[in-house]
């Protein structure tokens, strides 16, 4: 595999790209001290282009966000944790509608220029005077952070234990350009357009086209290839802003000379996200890959990865370490997609476990030592074709039951 | 609603309908002195039909029980348990066919009336000195066993904890018909078609075609209306079998008066025994009733009835006792068919919790109460039309990990 184009960008956030500020604090929609809102501002009218759930009951802020976005331009993100704002009616719609005023006043920006999310329970309003008294801090907090993308990361978590950021920086027409991300994940994960919040940024010169076409074809082979629990949100969106500041001539389309590197990098932050999130889930130990390659399609693909990914027999097994490749051909062969029943290749990590569908003589103990480690990797061959998928998720565990068996109280 | 119009037979089993004897006992394939190896046997030819997994990797039995049902007679059952006789490739293919013609011989039957039917691990060969043992002690045990059906009940077990089964009567022209059905289930749960192992026995004249319909029309309504994990056996099968010596004069078909009667008895003895797999579903405490009504048509409840008896979220609420009708609205809004967001009503049991989508103030400690119970309803109500499903389940608990993480080993 050829060396990436892009670099890291060690303790980058999303505010490292040009033009952006961030900030998070805590307002009381948690009950703990833990941040719980913050925004994303860019100095300049910024292209932005989003992705939302295919849900439907859809939490009253994606709408918000929609009317927002209708001219592609961004100035200014708002986003609350520890309330989803979901299935609220229309007070909901009303508190989203004054998060995104109040935002547009706080920040000296048009209120049609700001998006707003929400992550946490659903069916509870909003205080909205906790939120009211955010805004108007975040206002000031935004001025001379210099920490405010990591308050940010912190500010858009509910039951994550760590927040999920990367910043990445290549070259364009002899320009840096950085993009950064960051997200929030942990249950109720199993996007499909999108997950729970996420939010790149970059400095890029590129329209609000290419970045929205980008972003989907994106989305599905990162976003959309994660599942904690199968459990598709109200509130998924994924935002993405782009500044233009980096000073490039040219601007980014799919016939710029350098699309293809920009494309890669764009692809590398959400993959990271998505597979942060994936770690994260809710209880889990380990973070877990199934990379299904040999198929007709690359939807035929897909559609087994995330089957088996989301086979809770198969989470148990990984959790329990045990090489219980019965469980994954089982989920192979309800996928919904035509297999060659006699053909099927299975690996865990190097160890062969299964060729053309007969099981193979192993050493148990090299397998156990293997899944206990802290990522597995899950490959199936169909040989059937030439197309690929990877999947990611978790193992399910004793605190996953925990964790949601008292979730709200 | 109107009284049912069959009655119970307390203490019946599969042999209690006329025709029918059985057996179960310990051949080796279970570790432990539980029984591993049971048949029925017909008496006579008896009209019989199946339903099968929808699972690409089908387990050798499935194909040998498919082409012994070719002629719609069935003689003899032979199952084992402990081992499912699944991605076993030749070798499978050929124990299914002795396991055939062993029990054909030991029963005094034709090879072609046998129908084979395994659960258990996936991916090992049968121990054949096991089953050969076992076969040729079932012929013994079948002659003169008045508690057949028992021992037969618990030779189908695996994980499960206690047997299922339902005997009922009920008046066809003036003749005493007789319905039992026996089954299996635990873990790998989400029928598609049929589930883990079920076998339903009748003395009720009626032709092999009229019962395939029926079989496959109930089916659809109470076996793959149940879910304890979401993952589609490789082994699922449902056997039914009729011997018609009830004395009835005319056979049964879509045609005869007492046709909606017959089914609705078969009906109930297939919902039973469905919901006695849920209700049994690995490290289950209770049994979950998710009642969908209101719909546009049965298809969409039945897919919304599913996706929220499904979700890993919904179950671990249900378990931890937490009226988190959040997670329910959620499910109902990625089961991917057309709801209309500003309409649905849910209940928790008779505890309102939701209308028009709206969240309606409740007594949350009723409603705490209410699902500590050991059976739980939730109710959905859709107000779109006039169909409406039911399905079934359990939830998620600390037990379903520790079982499931440990099973193999």
């Amino acid at each position: 595999m050829a060396a990436p184009s892009y670099t890291v960008v060690k303790g980058g956030s999303i505010i490292t790209p040009r033009g952006f500020r961030a900030a998070g604090l805590h307002c009381g929609l948690k009950k703990v001290d833990r941040n719980d809102i913050g925004a994303i501002v860019c100095e300049v009218p910024a292209s932005a282009a989003a992705v939302y759930t295919t849900n439907i009951f859809q939490a009253a802020p994606l709408q918000t966000t929609r009317e927002s976005l209708n001219n592609g331009i961004l100035r200014a993100v708002i986003v609350n944790s520890g309330n989803a704002n979901a299935c609220t009616g229309k007070q909901g719609e009303a508190d989203a509608y004054e998060m995104r005023s109040l935002a547009a006043k706080s920040f000296g920006v048009d209120a049609d220029d700001v998006a707003v999310a929400s992550t946490g329970v659903i069916g509870e309003n909003l205080k909205m005077d906790c939120v009211r008294d955010g805004i108007a801090r975040l206002g000031d907090a935004l001025t001379d952070s210099e920490d405010g993308g990591e308050q940010f990361s912190q500010a858009i978590l509910t039951t994550d234990l760590v927040k999920k950021e990367l910043c990445l920086s290549l070259q364009i027409g002899g320009r840096t350009v950085t993009i950064a991300g960051a997200a929030k994940g942990s249950g109720m994960i199993h996007p499909n357009m999108a997950t729970m919040l996420a939010f790149v940024t970059t400095d890029a010169k590129i329209g609000s086209e290419a970045l929205h076409r980008l972003l989907k074809r994106t989305t599905d082979d990162t976003f959309n290839m994660i599942t904690v629990d199968g459990d598709t949100s109200t509130n998924d969106m994924l935002v993405a802003m782009a500044s233009g500041l980096s000073g490039q001539e040219q601007e980014l389309d799919e016939n710029h000379p350098n699309w293809s590197v920009f494309a890669e990098a764009f692809g590398e932050v959400c993959r990271h996200l998505a597979k942060a999130i994936a770690r994260d889930g809710e209880g889990a130990t380990k973070l877990v890959e199934v990379v299904v390659s040999g198929a007709e399609s690359a939807e035929s693909a897909r559609a087994i990865a995330k089957t088996v990914i989301g086979s809770s027999l198969v989470k148990t097994a990984v959790f329990g370490a045990d090489a219980n490749w019965g469980r994954i051909i089982a989920a192979v062969g309800r996928a919904g997609v035509p297999v060659n029943p006699h053909a099927v290749d299975i690996r865990l990590g190097d160890i062969v476990v299964l060729t053309a569908s007969q099981p193979v003589s192993f050493d148990e103990d090299a397998a156990l030592e293997y899944l206990k480690g802290d990522a597995v990797r899950i490959s199936v061959e169909l040989n059937m074709g030439t197309e690929q998928a990877t999947a990611w998720g978790c193992d399910l565990t004793y605190d996953y039951v925990r964790i949601n068996a008292a979730y709200r109280t």
